[in-house]
């Protein structure tokens, strides 16, 4: 009989000889088998979990006989007692090789297992947190041996995990000594990136946590995740209380070049919310905010600025110049959040002064540089950042969009709400509309829908209700391709009346009236121009004039129907099926580098790698902007938009002129 | 004619062609001449001055001709109107070869100069600081080439200076921007050991400071350093305001272990020491607290946690568990230290439970491993460090010697202060006392030592003035080897006489008596016997029954007579030429440490070598103490000493009796 055995990992494949009685995670170890262990092999964790394959495996050529790997022994007995094991499961750390085995890895007893992702995601996530956390037994203080607790520590690490050359943070030092009383020696270390032990708990402690950031001007968001299991476990968000100083980015920077000190209040207000969304996440999720032990941030330039105590000022005026533009690592005390005292936090790279490590975030969600399909990241708000490129050339510009998109600047605008309009359909013979509001499922021509809305109101119309409303009255032939409101149209309909010296369009009639002036349409105008002109701006760059997909990151991106924005001219054409939402996609490449550390490197280096085009001084941005004023656009062709709705033919002189004899294709939900 | 030309550089003696018209700095680079510059060149800086040696030199084969260097330039002629430049010095930057030269670096433009000593200290100090200045011209913020503030400072620092990868301080990153528009885009910057940015100043800033602390129980002491020079610029100290908590160690961790969170107070009060020390010491050198970059701490175990917020307790009873004995390197805003926002701190390691980082201190201004001369070094204070060894081998340990020489314990001690009796001689045939106090020079029995005394008083003795009257006292066999007040010589002089059951020496009569009583002589008889015990183990540790050479730190040390101290047994027979004071040992160790970098890995490394011993649970540690309690010792011999005093005959079982017959070599002062 052998002395030995063949043993085969699956998925993996991976296969080795080993003497009898070698531990089948000792095994898969030293073959490079990707197994996890908190407790380095103590049988207490139960991280380690495989199953056996039984039976005869011609392709390995072995027969994988249930005798093959030793019985239960006291340390799985325990764990299965204490903890229970899943029929068949088995703890790989406790079991012993005893004839040739197929042994089949799950995924959840993998380090570098997939995380499961949203629908919206581009990219998946493999699991490779910055913490790990390892279980040791650490040597008791000896008198003739006078080393420290903290070297026994590190010596228990190197020995244990073949961690070498550990830094430890002062936080550890100072709580070290009572954790290794109250653990009777045996402990739980938080290493960060290899590099340096961060915190220490008694015994065993199998989870800790991460939070991704996404610091909006308006909105912070955070994802809570188990940094074992890559799981988000909580979600909140709250509003950015710098909005206290300003709505927007530039009140807030006014407010600091006029109030002195203004950019440390500011600082301190979006530190304290941090802390109160950290505070918030972690009761959700039932642990304490102690168990959080890294934190990624992303955020425009100016929220990057505050949130790490730059003073924001020169990013107000010409030449927009960054800080820095430098992924930042430091301790999560550094920002004053109060988390584990060992927390680290890391905050994604700024790319210009308009494009900011929320930039850097969409890119590393959706990684345009990974394909050869053409792609443009558009993130729209008050400003849209925008992003061209494929695995080629990577492009990035900022475009000022103003906040008409998010309902300013619009008579009857207002944020997405309850009672805010929100989807609009107009007949192009009558000119009647029906609508939706946020909160009620109903169409306004629908039975009921005034009962179902008496509570809310219709109280105005947000960003993707304005989208709809202009673009369908396009369609109707009331808006011309030139922006103004058609009066020839008041023939056809009392809906559209005029006044003053221009026309109007009521959307609502009776006592909340909602009507569309042509201040609105400019206003639109000027920010669907501003967003497609810096697209093309890009275009231009780049030597194309098509691109082959387009990614709308942000709420806003995932709020609109894409048909609407094109047929508004916001983007340029493309295949509607190749326009979809990134979802929060900042937010994603935040949790991505939370979660991946590997990854942080890949954005540190592919925003050095992207074209920064400064619109503001790029002497094709005003002539692309007076182009994309028209609706959609003077001069481009919208081949793929006209096979799915009935577009106005282009008037002379550029603009577009109603094709009077075309059958109309679009279809009215 | 030849269009290159030799250079020959002294002291270095290096030397090589260059064409002509290079700048003489520049030859010196390449060759790996060490001249210093903070301006890089441009003249402005005065650092990188150098002396011409003109004629013929046959060992070089070269005539060094006035007209071999180019005339004074416009730079030169500047910096001369401006700053003025001694006779026959040039600037090496501005100064071109024109033909074969010899150049002197004069020791003030050297990077690694060396700084002036003091005679009590060891070791050479070579400057080579963790802080250095680099001026440099950043390119201005340019809207096409969108690289941040930061990445420009770092390029230009590359650039100039082949500085690569340097990292950057958050504090470094938030002052940046307003930086370097004051400076006009010339900035210098504060760079730390070659890897981080941790300041930077508009224009030329020539030099910054940095300060070397000795956190003492009872006293904290600071040398603030120019980082340029190595000159000490203020030197300054305070009570330890600890001590509100605690006289010695041991009672400050018992008032933690009575007190919960009685540390953080404890660690409040020691940061605001120095604080206040740098306020105080920048105050005193005329800049701003700001100028100090840099600084070095040393401290025994218990100052060491508690400046670094670990609680002490663990070393309040056995087995005495260090939380760290790694050298600590940190942000000095980590240990709450109000200095420039980037300002490093590093603190040495400790060696043991009782060994701590005054020793690290003691042991790099002492180097006692680079000889090969065996060497006790001895910090006395409340306990005794002692450290032994030579190249071959290093011991250290700690004994528990208490207050007593610092006066306390004694009836009539006192601390070293005005009044306080530092210095005793008594006739051996009358038993008559004489003394000076501290505060006035005379002795007591000068004319006008009662006038010149009269406002200070004599008040009590301290701990030098204790072991001189009780070495006086055995000399002239008052008391004997067992340390008792021997009666019998009451017949001699009225100033011993009865007290209780034992008996007592009047050392002062009058209103304010001053009188030695048989329990201080035990008092000290116990300090002393810990002391000479911890040594003895050591040496028998070491395999040797003698040391060739004694050095004393602290202030204790450069306190007492050496001879005094080796009469009562505190020390072992040695040569008394080869005993003498370190001075203050603990606080040059941080100097050193300060002023020369890589003398901190050097000390990491060596304390790593200590062999530490525990007393408390050494067996031969109670032998040696019985031993030890005799004066000078039960039965080791003191050949040495006995040829500078006449000692008392050994008594029969192991003391010492007067051996009448011997001629006295003592001379009384």
């Amino acid at each position: 009989m052998a002395d030995d055995a063949l043993i085969v990992f699956t998925p993996s494949g991976r296969r080795g000889r080993f003497p009898l009685g070698t531990p089948v995670l000792q095994a898969a170890r030293s073959l490079g088998v990707d197994i996890d262990s908190v407790c380095g092999g103590r049988g207490i964790c139960g991280r380690c979990q495989v199953t056996q394959a039984e039976g005869e495996f011609a392709k390995h050529g072995i027969v994988s006989a249930a005798d093959h790997l030793s019985a239960f022994g006291v340390v799985e007995e325990k764990y299965q007692r204490l903890r229970g094991l899943q029929d068949g499961r088995r703890l790989s750390c406790s079991t012993q090789i005893l004839g040739d085995v197929v042994i089949d890895v799950p995924e959840t007893s993998q380090v570098h297992r997939q995380v499961v992702r949203k629908a919206v995601e581009a990219v998946d996530i493999e699991l490779d947190a910055a913490v790990r956390l390892h279980y040791v037994e650490v040597a008791e203080p000896d008198m003739h041996l006078p080393a420290s607790d903290q070297r026994r520590l590190l010596d228990a690490l190197e020995r244990e995990w073949g961690l070498k050359d550990l830094a430890c943070d002062l936080s550890l030092t100072q709580s070290l000594q009572p954790v290794l009383r109250k653990g009777g020696w045996a402990v739980t270390a938080a290493v960060y990136d290899e590099r340096e032990v961060v915190a220490v708990w008694p015994g065993l402690k199998e989870t800790v946590y991460g939070m991704a950031v996404d610091v909006g001007s308006t909105t912070v968001a955070a994802h809570l995740c188990d940094l074992s299991t890559g799981e988000v476990v909580a979600s909140v968000g709250r509003m950015n209380p710098q909005i206290r100083f300003g709505e927007d980015l530039m009140s807030r920077v006014s407010y600091i070049m006029m109030n002195p000190g203004g950019e440390i209040d500011q600082t301190a207000a979006v530190r304290e919310a941090l802390n109160e969304l950290a505070a918030q996440a972690a009761a959700e999720a039932g642990i304490e905010v102690t168990d959080i032990l890294d934190v990624t941030l992303v955020g425009n330039p100016v929220m990057h600025h505050l949130l790490l105590g730059i003073n924001p000022v020169e990013l107000g005026g010409a030449p927009f110049a960054l800080a820095t533009d430098q992924a930042t690592a430091l301790r999560a005390s550094e920002l004053e959040l109060k988390l584990n005292p060992g927390a680290r936090a890391y905050v994604l790279p700024c790319i210009a002064g308009h494009v900011g490590a929320d930039t850097a975030g969409v890119i590393l969600a959706e990684r345009p540089d990974q394909g050869e399909t053409l792609t443009a990241l558009v993130d729209v708000g008050t400003n849209a950042e925008i992003v061209l490129g494929n695995r080629e050339r990577l492009l990035a510009c900022s475009s000022p969009t103003g906040p008409a998109f998010e309902g300013a600047q619009i008579c009857c605008g207002q944020r997405a709400a309850p009672g805010a309009i929100e989807r609009v359909r107009i007949d192009p013979t009558t000119l009647e509309p029906r609508f939706r509001v946020i909160g009620c499922d109903l169409w306004s021509d629908q039975p009921g829908f005034a009962e179902a809305t008496a509570q809310i109101g219709v109280t105005g119309i947000c960003g993707s209700g304005i989208i709809e409303v202009l673009a369908e009255l396009f369609l109707a032939r009331v808006i011309k391709a030139d922006g103004t409101i058609d009066g020839a149209m008041a023939a056809v309909s009392p809906r559209v009346r005029p006044e003053g010296v221009t026309f109007a369009y009521d959307l609502r009639l009776g006592a909340q009236q909602i009507t569309i002036y042509q201040t609105d349409v400019r206003a639109i105008q000027l920010a669907k121009a501003a967003l497609q002109a810096g697209i093309r701006l890009l275009m231009e760059r780049m030597g194309v004039d098509a691109v082959q997909r387009i990614r709308l990151a942000g709420a806003f991106g995932s709020h609109i129907d894409v048909k609407y924005a094109t047929v508004l001219g916001m983007l340029p054409d493309c295949e509607l099926s190749n326009v979809s939402s990134a979802g929060n996609a900042a937010g994603t490449g935040a949790r991505i580098a939370l979660l991946d550390k590997r990854k942080r490197g890949e954005i540190e280096a592919l925003v050095r790698r992207v074209e920064k085009i400064e619109t503001a001084i790029e002497p094709n941005f005003q002539a692309q902007f007076v182009e994309a004023m028209a609706i959609p656009h003077r001069s481009a062709p919208y081949p793929h938009l006209a096979q799915v709705v009935d577009l106005p033919e282009p008037e002379a002189g550029g603009g577009r002129r109603e094709r009077s004899g075309r059958r109309r294709r679009e279809t009215q939900q």
